[in-house]
């Protein structure tokens, strides 16, 4: 089967097939990483642009890993040396990139849709690594690709995600990726962290934590960014992990296969404990671990192969 | 013919030949990146920094794919990162490169002269990749470059250049270029912004930026900066736009072949209206994607052949 | 012999033949940087990652290129955009490089211990580039290997290291390097500079400059931190200079076969005179030179070979 899409901008837009194909080949690029020599000529000569107007160090790494690994070459640019800090606009900036010829431009950006903007500008291959709070694929993906890996399939599993909701990308692109693959999404955190008419993805929504834990297959939890406290979005970080944090306590009603996820950089003894985080049924760094394997994935199937 | 420059720091030091000779293997290099596989191990083993003490993507880009193309080894200093902070000096800096080995330094820096400074103190080739209001060659060059492509010739065409002249590096740079290889040039702007003698490169002057645009092969906006309206250089940017932006209809009065060009990165709606920046007559594309050959052409005479 | 160590996080901890060991590798790597082609393939498809929490240009590029040289992929990270600002904790950050499977993490951080904790956390090799005020390895053996290299052997020299004792890892990494490989050393500076209790290192303390210096074979200058002064820990750089800064004045009392040394970056004026930095003893800008070698040593050892 040849893979067609040209940009990886959200979830929404990849079919089942697409996630399939994705996943099946991140899994062959798994072991690419595991040899002595971590380095195959796949991409060599194809140029690859990490454009990340927000700062990231674990999803630009992961690229910039993915592309090396391939024999790609990557270049990094971020906000603070970029001609839009001197008033050019987002699309000139990047027909400007793309007329020095590079084969895949991947960008985080704070605004929602960035990516979207970019991708009908230019000819070259956009993917989407986070734009504002709309998706956040390559995440999503790889979250896919952990679970599937241990529970062969993703259909019928109840994954719940408990967190600040309406401000993640992360989650809005997994509750698309997960219902679309058959899974059973419950969507749990603060009432102000939970926007009115998350039902529309087709999940279902509980405030009470330990509903949402019960039984769950997979248990994914959201970062709490400390400037929400601020907006009054939550009381008090103690008071958040007491009801909404992830312990050992709550982790009881799971079901007893529980992969425990998070997409970091974690807040310990927040939204998660210490216990939990570093515990058995936690695939944290095995989601790193796979992040690489899915990167190399998207950048085979739009630069190189079929 | 071999090339027998140490330096690139400035269009002046550069013969009619030398110029001629790295526009000729600019073309040769043009079409590595329209091939598939971009790469040509010509420089492979080769170092090349890039030292850059003024914000740039563009550029820096531009000179980062062009070493990557040759399979040179590129290394990035910025000015955050670089102990130049710690207070020492920029020849001392120049030095503990140069121990290192590296085979082309190519540097950005505010001072006017800099990258003369450090090409005396280094046996490494130095690359001027714009220093204060003096030099850009390689901005130059590629300019020179895009007009040559389509033109065929440099000799007797009219070239205008238009808007802030007095504190532009390339503006000086394409002036001693441009009048070298026989062009003739009209130089257009506020008079706040056309320094007193310039003519002395050569080069006419008028205020009236419809006789400078009057029957132009060429026309080269040059970028406002905002921070000159501060200081009086102009009134407002739509009163700059009004009488020396260039707008279709003030294009109605050049050549019916003129090419429009920008160094970019552009101010659209100020010295340029969206019609003519994405206009027909506009090469400003393939400016950038020049760019990338151009100094492809550069690394290679300096540091591989011959 | 092959070298077992996993990590080189401080000299302390290397035993003679270790030391002896890398030394002797480094020698073997000089003359690649002296090649045409500047490359061999010892490590390709090896990933070190440049996780520098301190800006430092000339450590990190030297670290850069070396792994270059070896066509290893390095993958810098700084501190500005890492997650360690989204309050991830160290040993996170760790781990979720380890997840990606590099070969080499190489660490700068301001707080001492750092590199030590990783270690522990990581199974991935660590080299410590520099952690707080504790120890610069790769700087002391580059200094042992600019010594060895003019000398012959460390063995029974008299070597003076003078300027800010108390605050320098580099210093601390020296006098554990050169006594272990049988050097006598002798401290000098302000008193406010050298720490109580240091003869403990079994080196010899003045606080007269030219006692220190009288049939040096070795003078290793330190910098001088102009925020010391701030402190009150020396009066004026004038001051300094003439009490403690090397001028020739004072060089003529030590050997005539004197070394002088310095990490970099020199404050010229204040520590050392333009006269000592630039004269026919000085083997600083070698010392620049051999820290390329040395890193690909440390590179090929824990990483490549045995």
């Amino acid at each position: 089967m040849s893979f067609q899409k040209k940009h990886i901008l959200d979830i929404g837009s990849l079919s089942i097939d697409e996630i399939t194909h994705i996943l099946n080949t991140a899994d062959t690029m798994k072991e690419i990483s595991e040899r002595p020599v971590k380095k195959v000529p796949t991409l060599r000569g194809k140029t690859i642009i990490l454009f990340f107007h927000e700062p990231s160090t674990r999803t630009k790494v992961s690229f910039d890993i993915a592309a090396k690994r391939l024999s790609a070459d990557s270049i990094s640019i971020s906000s603070s040396g970029s001609s839009m800090v001197k008033g050019e606009t987002l699309i000139d900036t990047g027909r400007n990139l793309q007329a020095m010829n590079p084969d895949i431009v991947v960008m985080r950006h704070s605004s929602s849709g960035a990516s979207n903007i970019l991708s009908k500008a230019l000819d070259t291959s956009v993917i989407n690594a986070g734009d504002g709070m709309h998706a956040h694929p390559s995440q999503s993906l790889l979250d896919m690709m952990s679970i599937r890996e241990i529970k062969g399939d993703l259909k019928g599993l109840k994954v719940a995600m408990i967190g600040d909701i309406a401000h993640s990308r992360v989650a809005r692109s997994n509750m698309e990726g997960l219902k679309k693959m058959g899974a059973q999404v419950i969507i749990s955190g603060p009432p102000t962290m939970i926007p009115i008419g998350i039902e529309s993805y087709g999940v279902k929504v509980t405030y009470d934590v330990n509903e949402a834990v019960k039984d769950a297959d997979v248990i994914i939890m959201l970062r709490i960014q400390k400037e929400r406290q601020e907006n009054f979005l939550f009381s008090t970080e103690r008071e958040y992990s007491k009801t909404y944090g992830l312990s050992l306590e709550k982790l009881q009603q799971a079901d007893s296969d529980v992969l425990i996820m998070h997409p970091g950089p974690m807040n310990r003894g927040v939204e998660i404990t210490n216990e939990v985080a570093d515990g058995p049924y936690s695939i944290i760094l095995d989601q790193v671990k796979n992040g690489v394997a899915l990167r190399m994935a998207l950048f085979y199937l739009l630069a190189g192969g079929s």
